[in-house]
């Protein structure tokens, strides 16, 4: 059911970095739902996590882990989120990095965990670390697309994504993995996503790189306005190619837009696979006075059940449209200047109808599997765009039924 | 498909207050769609409408309208909103005043105009024009549910209540219709309600009694997130009972608890028959520090796609009411003082999920038709809730449908 998202092209080994899978049974029996990735010793790192004050087990140690220590392991699980389980699920996820870490001789703090899943059941810890072994014995340079799989929950296809950049006449690899595909409105970061790069920047620089890319990408989509638990994004730096230098400011030019393009694949390929989704939407919005009424008029749009339910039916309801922005636009906004637009199809003007409208044409663009609902609120310069997609009643069939 | 919704009980006639409806094929044909609301000379009335930035062309005359003059006649249409319509619908809705002015022999400052239905289509004049006369002649005191019927567009049901109070030794009756049934999230009153009573008191206390009674009933429901760009909730006053002096304190607690109880019937009727709704679920958070962070936690959760899937399925996903107060609570929050609650059964205590849970006790909850999710936030003494229902394939479906 996945919208316009194409097979995982090659994932390009990560000099440094190696990746180990095994099935442990977490919620499933038979499918690889255990995930190691190995950075070796020198690597950086930065993380973004989710701002649900609820936030799981796993994320609390992971950011005090990062804090105290460069990573050299992590630990991923899927099938559960360990979150809601209170001071045993935080011990939990505590003696699985434990016991990571007594198996690879290395201290806890080097150790990060996640998890992804149903919320509120106890993580079943003696199946976990049954298989520990069989997933560290498994580390390998090639295992990315086996990474993306086990780290899927109701995700219909795995999604990672790689390029290269030449850097100071150094080949660069970025390569990412990323999973959705329900509560998902990202609030400083997507569920789980992970980058590496095998170059290497001075450790504050990665960190400001990835909290600039992920405003513009994992922080720019939603699925279903719900901000999960267990949001984290990683970026792996493990320093095995060139190293940039912080005043190198071509080099940290192109490095940016690689994290920026790697991300931006990642973000795009969670809503595509978005639950029961069958249209992916850019909603574009333009000319307001700032960025922030921008965002609130475009999640608005883009979270409104009404537009949502006429995206799955390909209806140019726009009046749905206009009365997402009505609500959630800036008090003194006025609406003889708004415009609304599917692709090049004028939907608005003045406050109503464009005079030179056509159904059918708008109907033809919301057929697509594709496209973008753009508003120019006629106000300033500021703009913004976050990707969604449609209701469908395979999101209801999904979230109805995903504990059963 | 309403929830509970038991059949309109007898409406009784407001003395002073006189109801016509006729069928002008707006939307469909051979139904009423079209209703006229007469109030004697002498009444007064307050009103209160939708904050949507695009309100309606309707919304707008009659917010003027009501301030220059007290109103003779309501003009209200189903199957068209006439909104987003430009001043090409300003224009109709004041000519459809004109037009009532003219056969009644009144000012067009008397008659206020009100329409719900599809977005973004012009209104049909002369089919309204034409049918003016037989709604006329139609005006009678025992017309209430028929009006309820006429300003129905996706309700499965008509709604309406009655009651009376002995006010100083008088008999004081209370009866009001409302209409709901999709795009409710009423921000200072729900898509259309008329309310009218034969009481009278001065102008400034009928209007503070309604804007008290509304922040309470019609703008505590939410179906689907959407504020109408049409909300409009009407409050008549006959005058033809009792006149309560502004210094009559025990009158006026009477006349404010009856407006009270009436819109809360009403509001929560337009819930119960929330398109698709199969379940009608009170959400009530308490011990928050304001009644603002109480208010944002409570909408959180009724507005969740995976909260109300999770209604839909009758599953005790506490995570998912758990993840949304993590997401939309304050900053300061600490989540190891929230308890949850369904009904009578502790699901969630200190950060987890409580010791003594048994999921086919909130099973059991949450297969019954009405139920309430209490929220206890353990930082305060403010209070609030509000009524929404569940998301269902229906709900998609009526939505992906409407206009087809």
């Amino acid at each position: 059911m996945a919208v316009g998202l194409p097979a995982v092209p090659e994932l390009h080994p990560v000099a440094g970095i190696r990746l180990g899978t095994a099935a442990a049974g977490i919620r499933k029996p038979d499918r690889a739902d255990l995930l190691i990735i190995e950075m070796q010793a020198g690597g950086l790192a930065a993380a973004a996590f989710t701002r649900n004050r609820f936030c799981a087990a796993p994320v609390q140690i992971a950011r005090k882990h990062l804090q105290a220590q460069s990573p050299r392991y992590c630990l991923i699980n899927s099938g559960n989120a360990n979150a809601g389980t209170g001071t045993a699920g935080y011990q939990a996820a505590l003696d699985c990095c434990a016991a990571v870490a007594a198996l690879t001789a290395t201290n806890i703090e080097n150790i990060l965990p996640f998890s992804t899943g149903v919320i509120g059941e106890p993580l079943p810890l003696d199946r976990i670390y049954a298989r520990l072994p069989d997933a560290l014995a498994d580390l390998g340079p090639d295992n990315w697309l086996a990474a993306a799989r086990a780290i899927m929950t109701t995700d219909t296809l795995p999604k990672g994504y790689s390029l290269s950049r030449i850097i100071n006449g150094q080949t660069v690899t970025f390569t990412g993995i990323a999973k959705g595909a329900g509560m998902i409105k990202p609030n400083m970061a997507t569920m789980l996503a992970f980058m590496a790069t095998d170059a290497q920047l001075p450790q504050d620089l990665i960190q400001n790189c990835l909290d600039e890319v992920v405003d513009k990408t994992f922080n720019r989509i939603t699925i279903d306005g719900d901000t999960s638990t267990n949001d984290a994004c990683l970026l792996l730096a493990s320093g095995k190619s060139v190293t940039i230098a912080a005043d190198d400011t071509d080099a940290l030019n192109i490095f940016r837009s690689a994290v920026f393009e790697l991300a931006s694949r990642l973000a795009q390929a969670v809503v595509r696979d978005g639950e029961g989704a069958t249209r992916f939407v850019t909603i574009a919005v333009a000319e307001g006075q700032n960025e922030h009424e921008c965002l609130q008029i475009a999640y608005a749009i883009a979270e409104s059940p009404l537009v949502k339910t006429a995206l799955f039916a390909a209806d140019p309801n726009w009046g749905r449209i206009l009365a997402a922005i009505g609500r959630s636009g800036p008090e003194d906004m006025d609406i003889n200047l708004v415009t609304i637009h599917l692709d090049d199809v004028c939907l608005a003007r003045e406050g109503g109808r464009a005079l030179d409208y056509q159904e059918a044409a708008a109907q033809a663009v919301m057929s697509k599997p594709e496209f973008t609902i753009h508003v120019n609120l006629g106000r300033g310069n500021a703009t913004t765009s976050v990707w969604t997609c449609d209701l469908s009643y395979d999101y209801v069939r999904i979230n109805a039924e995903y504990r059963t």
